[in-house]
């Protein structure tokens, strides 16, 4: 027999809201929460420890739920929760019918291992809207890359916007955060090549060569990269604006560096 | 002396609320409103026909108001509004205080004539979020394309939304829309290549040769391009999606296509 929750009152409920809606509650009990059926399936893909699965069975069926729970070897609890109790955790509430609740990583510097020998990463400095890290993540993602480091971030990541607007790839892609400083010096130890984009850079990026060990480092649309990177860098470089318009989206930018990169290493 | 109003009765200020809001007003009076400084100025360099601007001299200066007045040889009256008049027909009400109404272009095929004799050309099918159709103008404009097709629109072009969300460059790029058979038909009658950008492609994107009159034509996120597309291009596309995604923002993809567009024809 499942546990059910029917009550919005009832205190763990109460206690996933707060993670839900607040940072400091996330770090305090490592935990966070995941909406939708696809996010929790690429978590667990990802290798999140999911604790416990809420489930809305007027919304998902038991099938998905059984093919969700073989796709994995964790001894996952699952909670039958009520629409009133899911409405009040979750934002889309007419789709998926399915909430997680899973442990955070720790998303380290230290403890970022590489599959690859010739690593190609991505370092956003100090993103601040959430749908531009999200839409940073899927750029990673669909260019397979093998890290994504956040430096000095000003959010926490494992916010239901990032966790959204990445649908999802926040799992898929290993990420790391750190201050600028800890960054260059991590690159720096792996002898990984650094190049900066920046607008008053004379370096135009296809001119260069990403097919070795590479970091491809953007700033933020407002006021680009701090010296501290630029000063840093094997290289600086431009993606050369002809038009009228002198600034891209961050994460247009890094999908047309990243690209670029991607085809050099497959020829 | 200049005009003043101070009243958001006045009939005026009535009509271009009116203009602001609805896309059948903005039709039938073949008028639009522009909303800030940037965006008036860069109406006026892709020869759009101002009128009259409406300023809030509580927040713009006159020698910033005198500076764009001299850079065009247009005769535009200009009105001084209250920051009340200024607030029921701006979103941004604090930064800009500059207003401009001016004539809507005709947007046709007829009339497109390209600078370039082996023009690139960005074609969008049915995009419906202005979110991103601002994202591909900006990316069109980065790039320095000849022109942005718009196929079976499903929104107006000149609303507020695709004004702000392209920064501007709904003005800087040369835009007409048409039914997808029409602009097929245009294409075709052009002698232009037609490159579908579809997942279910087998060719990969950075091998086809866009060195000759390219277009290069983009669906929507959910559905990507109808069949009438796909079988009538030259070739269809594919970028490579190597991670546990499979879709890509719409203006991510069609930047990462045109900008190896770009690279080929720089070499």
């Amino acid at each position: 027999m499942r546990k059910q929750i029917s009550s919005v009152q009832n205190t763990y409920v109460k206690e996933l809201f707060q993670i839900k809606e607040k940072s400091r509650i996330r770090k305090k009990t490592k935990t966070f929460l995941i909406e939708g059926l696809r996010e929790t399936s690429l978590a667990l893909k990802g290798g999140y420890q999911i604790q416990t699965l809420l489930v809305d069975l007027s919304i998902i069926d038991e099938s998905t739920l059984t093919a969700l729970l073989e796709s994995t070897d964790l001894n996952i609890e699952v909670i039958e929760i009520t629409h009133q109790v899911h409405q009040k955790l979750a934002t889309r509430t007419t789709t998926e019918g399915i909430l997680a609740v899973a442990k955070t990583k720790d998303l380290v510097l230290d403890t970022l291992i590489f599959q690859s020998e010739n690593p190609l990463i991505l370092v956003a400095e100090a993103p601040e809207k959430p749908g531009n890290i999200g839409a940073l993540l899927r750029t990673a993602d669909a260019a397979g890359i093998d890290a994504v480091l956040i430096a000095n971030p000003k959010t926490d990541m494992y916010s239901q916007n990032i966790i959204r607007s990445s649908v999802g790839c926040l799992f898929t892609t290993k990420i790391a955060t750190g201050t600028t400083s800890e960054i260059i010096a991590f690159l720096k130890t792996h002898k990984i090549n650094i190049f900066g984009a920046s607008l008053t850079a004379s370096v135009e990026y296809q001119t260069v060569d990403y097919t070795n060990p590479t970091a491809i480092v953007v700033g933020t649309e407002a006021t680009g990269l701090t010296d501290e990177w630029l000063q840093n860098t094997t290289s600086n470089i431009i993606i050369p604006m002809r038009g009228a318009i002198d600034s891209m989206n961050v994460s247009v930018s890094a999908a047309i560096i990243l690209f670029e990169a991607v085809r050099q290493r497959q020829l």
